[in-house]
C-alpha cells in the first residue's frame, strides 16, 4: 500500500469539505472508502462507514464480520447484535454540519437523525466524487486497460452475428469473452437491441432474432481491478445486394450521430464547460431535424462505477479538468422503427482529450448467414 | 398480467400500513414496485417512486427515459432536466405520516425532507418486505427452479475442479454453467475457497490453487425471472489413501456443521421463532466447542434478493409463516486453517419446511489428479 496517494486523496476531500462548510462526512459508499483507504470491502446490507473530520482522525465503523486489515486509524467494530446506527452515533461529533453519501440509505440515515437531533446533516458526498472525478496515473491505466479488452470483445460480439440469432445469445456470449479476455465481468447489463428494440435506450436483451436490415447496437463495458469501460457501436445486418430506401435514411441518421459524437469529442479540453460540448451535439442532431429523438444526456463519469457522479449535460456548467473521463454518447432514437448511439470513453488531457475506445465509428454491414 | 395478484398484494401492504400507523408509503425497491405493479424498470441512479397511500389511487414518479407499459394509475413524469424530488415534494400529501423505503438513498430523501418540513418521516419498507417474504404459488414454482439450476451447477464446479486449478476459475466456470443451464447469471459473486481461505465467510475467489487436504468450500447462487437461488457445500481435496489426523479433525467438524444444519432444518414449522431456530443449530456448534467460531446468524431471507429482509438470528422473534423461503447456513471458521458451511434454502410448508437443495451435505473426497 502507498500510503502517500491515501494522504493525498484524503486532504484534496478536506480541502472540499471546508469550500463545502462541512465539519465532518460520512463516507459510506465501499468504493469511495476503498479509493480513500485500500481496504476494499463489501458490506452488503450492513453499516459500513468511514468517519472524515476536518479537525480529527479517522475512523472507520465496520462490522465483526468484515474482513479488514489493520490500519492506522481506528476501527469501531461493532457485532449483528448491535445497533449499528446508536454505536456510530456516540462516536461522532455532535454538534456540527456533517455531510452524508449521496448514496447512504434510509435505514441507517433516518435512525441516525433521530439518535443526533443537534447535527445539521445535508448531502455531502460531492468532496469526494470530486477529487474521484480526476483520476490519477494509476487509475488512467487501470481505465486504458479496461477499454482495451471492451474495444477486442465488442469486436468478436459483431463477429458473432449471424442471421437467426437473438440479443440474448450475442450479450451472453459478449459476457464469457470479458472473461475469456480477463475481465472480471460485465460493468453493467450488457445492451444488445436489434431492429426496433434500439429505440429503446435501456432495452433489455430478450430473445428477439436479427432480421435483414436490422440495426445492430451493442452498449457494453466490463470492469477489471476494481475500473470499468463503456462503449456503444450500432452497425446493420443487411446480406442482399443493394441498400433499400429505408437502409439509406437508416444509415444517413447513423452519420448524423457519429459527426455529433466526432465533434464532441474535439472540443474537450479543460477549462470547456460540460454543458457547451453537450450542446455541440444536441446542436448537430438538432439541425438534422432529430433533436427531439436524442432523449438523454450526452454521457456520464465513469471509473470503479459505470455510473459515477458527474454528466455531460445541459445542467451541468462545471468545466472541464485534467484527468476526467467521461463517456460521449450522443443517440437518436424512432420508437417503433430504429435506433442509433455512438459511445467512446474520453480522457481529458493537458490540451485535449484521448479517446480510451478505438473501435472504427462509421457503419458497417453484417452480412453472416 | 393477471391484476388480481397485485390488487392482493396492494391491499397486504396497506393492511400493514395501517398497523404502523403510516398514511402513506414511498416505495423505492425496483424489486417491490414490480412486486406491487408488475412493471419491471431499472431506474440506476434516477429517482423511481411508487407512492401508495392508504386512502388514495397508487401515483408512479418516472423518468421520461424509462420504458413503462400503460398503466391503470396515474404516472407522473419527469424528465432530466427536471428536479425530481421537488415534483414528488408537490404531489404527495404533506401533512400526514410518510413510510420511506428502507433503501431510499440520502441524494432524494435529504431534498424531499427538505421540501416537505411538515411530514412526519419513518422507516416503512417493513409494509412491503412482511408481504414479499412469503411467497405465493407462482413465487415459489420460480425458486424451485433457480433452486434447481443451483443443485445442477454445484455438482459441476466440483466435478471440475483438479489439482492446480484456482479458485478463481472454479468461479468462472460455474458462473458459465448457470448461463448454460438457462439461468439469467449468478444472484451473488459465486464465492470459491481453498483451505484457510474458508475461514473468511466473505472470501473473493483468487489465484489460489487447490493444495492436498484443502477444504473446498462453495457458496453459490443463481437468478433466473427475477428469483435467486443460494446454497453452499464443503468438501476436501484428498488424493492419497488415508486421511491424516488433521483430515480426520476437519472431516469430524464438518459432521458437527451439517448435524447443525439438519437440526435446524428438521424444527422449522409455522409458529416456531425464527431466534429458535438460529439458537437450535448455536447450541449444537457451542456444545462441541465451536461457539466463537460460528461467527454470523443461521440465515437470511430470499426471494428477488439474494438478501431480503428478515432473517434467522437471536435478534428476531419473529414467527415462521407458510411459504417463507429462508436460508439455513450453519458454519464453524477456524483462522488461518479451515473452514466449513453447509447452507440450504428451505420453502416453509403447512406442517415443516420442504429443502429446495437436494444436493447430498456430507462430506465427500475430490481426488481428482
Amino acid at each position: 500500500m502507498n500510503s502517500t496517494i491515501y494522504v493525498n486523496r484524503l486532504h484534496a476531500v478536506q480541502a472540499e469539505m471546508n469550500l463545502l462548510h462541512l465539519d465532518a462526512l460520512i463516507v459510506s459508499d465501499p468504493q469511495s472508502i476503498w479509493y480513500l483507504t485500500g481496504i476494499w470491502n463489501e458490506p452488503y446490507e450492513r453499516m459500513y462507514v468511514l468517519y472524515i473530520h476536518t479537525k480529527a482522525p479517522l475512523i472507520l465503523f465496520a462490522n465483526k464480520l468484515f474482513n479488514i486489515p489493520k490500519t492506522d486509524f481506528q476501527i469501531i467494530w461493532y457485532s449483528d447484535a448491535d445497533n449499528a446506527t446508536e454505536i456510530l452515533s456516540k462516536h461522532i461529533k455532535t454538534s456540527c454540519t456533517t455531510g452524508i453519501d449521496k448514496l447512504w440509505p434510509a435505514r441507517f440515515l433516518l435512525p441516525l437523525m433521530s439518535f443526533c437531533p443537534t447535527i445539521h446533516f445535508k448531502l455531502g458526498s460531492d468532496c469526494v466524487d470530486k477529487v474521484r472525478a480526476c483520476k490519477d496515473a494509476k487509475e488512467q491505466l487501470l481505465m486504458k486497460e479496461a477499454s482495451h479488452i471492451n474495444d477486442i470483445c465488442i469486436q468478436k460480439g459483431f463477429d458473432f452475428i449471424r442471421r437467426g440469432i437473438t440479443e440474448k445469445e450475442v450479450a451472453q456470449y459478449i459476457d464469457a469473452q470479458f472473461v475469456q479476455e480477463g475481465a472480471d465481468g460485465p460493468s453493467f447489463e450488457t445492451i444488445v437491441s436489434f431492429g426496433a428494440n434500439a429505440a429503446d435506450p435501456h432495452h433489455e436483451p430478450d430473445n428477439t432474432t436479427v432480421k435483414e436490415d436490422d440495426c445492430i447496437l451493442i452498449d457494453m463495458g466490463c470492469k477489471k481491478n476494481h475500473y470499468c469501460s463503456d462503449m456503444t457501436r450500432t452497425n446493420f445486418f443487411h446480406t442482399a445486394e443493394k441498400l433499400s430506401s429505408k437502409m439509406n435514411l437508416h444509415t444517413a441518421i447513423h452519420d448524423i450521430v457519429r459527426t455529433a459524437n466526432e465533434k464532441a469529442e474535439a472540443m474537450i479540453c479543460p477549462g470547456v464547460r460540460l454543458c457547451d460540448i453537450d450542446k455541440t451535439a444536441r446542436d448537430i442532431i438538432s439541425a438534422a431535424g432529430y433533436g427531439d429523438y436524442f432523449t438523454h444526456r450526452l454521457g456520464h463519469f465513469i471509473g470503479q462505477s459505470d455510473h459515477e457522479q458527474g454528466d455531460v449535460s445541459s445542467a451541468n456548467s462545471a468545466c472541464v479538468k485534467e484527468g476526467m473521463i467521461f463517456s460521449i454518447e450522443p443517440g437518436i432514437y424512432l420508437p417503433g422503427d430504429f435506433g442509433v448511439r455512438i459511445e467512446d470513453l474520453v480522457l481529458v488531457t493537458k490540451d485535449g482529450c484521448e479517446p480510451l475506445n478505438h473501435v472504427d465509428k462509421k457503419w458497417k454491414l453484417i452480412s453472416k448467414k
